[in-house]
């Protein structure tokens, strides 16, 4: 890295890019055909220029928007000017093939000047084959390094980490850190704590910036540094060292392996992707979508949603069932089959809120042993509250549709009954799928409706048969 | 705030709440217990030992771990010892109860000892009359300074601000600022960059810590900032700002009044509790949930339910009028009610599919004019296919149950019709709202369910009507 007071002040910021946007969001129109003429013209000096000037996650977004022939001729086009940084901003199955088209010489080379989180976020997608050509091709101490976070299980702390960090001696004045930041230029592009290490790199505490800038020169680093409780072992699951990260507002974490040694460092820019991810997977989950992505061709999405279809359809044909139990009682009044899917599906719908709520809560840890039961209470309760609200509305309109006060108050009953057990599903359900371990997002909506729509086609039909005499 | 050679290295670090969460990430029971016995005991020492070590939102998770008259009773035993910060870490309707019962002089007492953006988040939730009495009781400045953030509007970046920051003129050298930073008492608690201001304080640019550490005494402060492209107006959603932090990995940024005037700092903590919030509502929405909290009450759940299940019963009665128009039909062949919730359902799970995944892509910006028509085009190839798999595979199963080859084409073509239905709805619908500025996380699950509802039984039955020449 060059010395600090080399480089232009301005060198990370980005004033062109300010307005490549439109008031949508999306990257100006005008701006992507400027930029698809410069493609086009091969007119290179254009685009190190403007394309250049971008900030890594604008060029992601440019990226985004050009068609698939366009995204490969900007990377070869722009050469060594060509951020590769911001193919961690794009979709994965973009990058997939941008990465793929490319040269293994030449993903090594443009991995050669990422910060290691990044090279690996990319490397990690190929397949070993590539992986090993690239590491091969690497100098020595970043392939050890890449190698090491390779090796740590996907989606851990060791995955996301930087392994290039600033450590000091405990025994180092302020002063000397200071000096030492000013002349050293391999340190890391940015950063908001120093680490203090033993000779074995064994982690001691830590020293925010902010620490360092108001104390004397004089003191020691011993002095003004900070027991780390919040270390974080390489192999701990990412969305674990997120939950730490904002239960205790951190801005980076010293990363260590099994034997407490220092060996990368977490930042919160890279925990807010993981926050990201997390929410969206538990959303995604509850809508029945895996993990696909905007950029999936229909084959693979298809393949993606036909799972969950699948155990729908046969939880419908199961829903079927009951009602074909009660076949001879609907041919003798239509008005059942009629009115049969209201009770089903305001049981559904009710089930699904409290379920909503409930894997929400899982998932941020704010449902426990503490309160389940207050929670459970209060479900049931609200379950009898709406199924008496809604079954009086449903009960006279019912009634005065078919002319039947025996319909009305047969529905009111089904739907109170039906309400209340889509409150129990609703809580139980996903509490006892996480107590067993299953990830209560994927499974509960499935469980829930088809309970809803068993008991509510079951309760209504099987009413009206006992109370009409159609035994 | 003291000098910080004179305060202790560890202030804020707090060794002993370590071990006090089991396996689950549950608070402990028998720290608990504990806890619970030294407040029945009027123990403050205890209480002011083993709850003043932990982190704010140690507490914050013990206080909601209490039964409600315990969390009373330990915010008055614990006095001034209690760090009111715990409050901003509690469920609202929580903190609403240990506020309510505070006297006024009591809260603005503890409001002093807050960082701004923590006072602000505990005040806005107050009367206006509370407020105010608290605001007359402090001192002229930290009033001043409420006030305007409070004066912004709700979930704005000028009510998440902090309006402590360090801020020197561009003149400075770095070495002034460092002397200054080690002389000052008044800055904040914890700071990763310093703005540039001039005499007006009109913002200039920023410097990061790590640059001035890296940066000889001698050079000029203006030399070593950096334009600030991304300050944020006080009155920007607090979504939108949150956006802007994840798009350039932002730690910290100014927030600036209509004069771009420096007013406040916009840190990552309060930006990823934005985050989490805002992925909680879309969550909630689409399972039609609204702003609940998991503290209410059953009246307070059943109000903030109904008015969903609301919407969804008059949906549920026009989807049963559809069903209506086929009574005759119905009562001829009785199979067809059996089956038509199957048609209706699958409809409903494929559309809430791609609802979901446009729900998502629309609120992370994913989703632009640029792909909006490709992903149009995948979901019909992908509403077709899977449409086409599922048709085959209902229709063998029907056509045995009832053993007529009939119904088992019927019920295929009223499938594939439903399933493309279905992903037109779950795109275009959501697309369509987020056009008219509707929020697609609330109303989409119910118009793409309704129409599956509709389409699903009238194709079904009225191609069966058709068919069998019922008409």
């Amino acid at each position: 890295m060059e010395n600090p007071q080399d480089r232009p002040p301005e060198d990370d910021v980005h004033t062109k890019g300010a307005d490549i946007y439109d008031e949508d969001g999306a990257i100006r129109a005008s701006f992507l055909a400027h930029i698809g003429a410069a493609i086009a013209d091969r007119d290179t000096l254009t685009l190190k220029q403007d394309v250049g000037a971008l900030h890594q996650s604008e060029v992601g977004d440019l990226i985004e928007a050009l068609l698939p022939e366009q995204r490969q001729a900007l990377v070869e086009l722009m050469g060594s000017d060509f951020d590769f940084t911001a193919l961690t901003e794009v979709d994965d199955a973009i990058r997939m093939d941008i990465v793929d088209a490319m040269p293994n010489e030449q993903i090594a080379q443009a991995v050669q000047e990422l910060d290691s989180d990044d090279a690996v976020y990319i490397l990690e997608d190929l397949d070993e084959e590539d992986q090993e050509e690239i590491l091969a091709q690497l100098p020595f101490t970043e392939r050890i390094r890449l190698r090491r976070s390779l090796d740590y299980p996907e989606e851990s702390a060791g995955r996301r980490m930087q392994t290039e960090f600033v450590a000091v001696p405990p025994f180092w004045t302020v002063g000397q850190t200071i000096d030492y930041m000013r002349e050293d230029k391999n340190l890391p592009e940015s950063f908001s704590q120093i680490f203090v290490i033993d000779p074995t790199f064994r982690l001691l505490g830590a020293v925010d910036l902010d620490r360092i800038l108001r104390t004397q020169r004089g003191v020691k680093i011993e002095e003004v540094m900070h027991e780390t409780r919040h270390a974080i072992p390489a192999t701990m699951d990412q969305e674990e060292a997120a939950q730490i990260f904002e239960q205790y507002d951190l801005l980076s974490a010293a990363v260590v392996d099994e034997n407490e040694r220092l060996v990368g460092v977490l930042t919160i820019d890279d925990v807010v992707d993981v926050i990201q991810e997390e929410a969206e997977e538990d959303l995604m989950r509850l809508g029945g979508v895996g993990d696909e992505e905007l950029s999936d061709k229909v084959l693979t999405t298809s393949r993606s949603r036909v799972p969950w279809l699948m155990v729908n359809l046969v939880m419908a044909f199961l829903a079927a069932s009951v009602i074909g139990l009660f076949d001879a009682t609907i041919q003798e009044i239509v008005a059942l089959a009629i009115l049969m899917p209201i009770v089903a599906g305001m049981g559904g719908n009710a089930g699904s809120q409290t379920m909503t709520v409930t894997v929400r809560a899982l998932a941020t840890k704010d449902i426990d042993i503490y309160n389940a039961s207050r929670i459970i209470r209060r479900e049931i309760g609200v379950g009898l509250l709406n199924g008496a609200i809604f079954a009086t509305l449903i009960a006279i309109v019912a009634g005065f549709w078919f002319s039947s006060p025996d319909i009305g108050g047969i529905i009111a009953v089904a739907m109170v009954v039906n309400m209340l057990t889509a409150a129990l599903a609703g809580i139980l359900i996903p509490l006892l799928l996480d107590r067993f371990g299953a990830d209560p997002a994927v499974a509960s909506a499935v469980f829930v409706t088809t309970i809803t729509d068993v008991v509510g086609f079951f309760t209504f039909l099987g009413l009206a048969t006992w109370w009409f005499g159609l035994l």
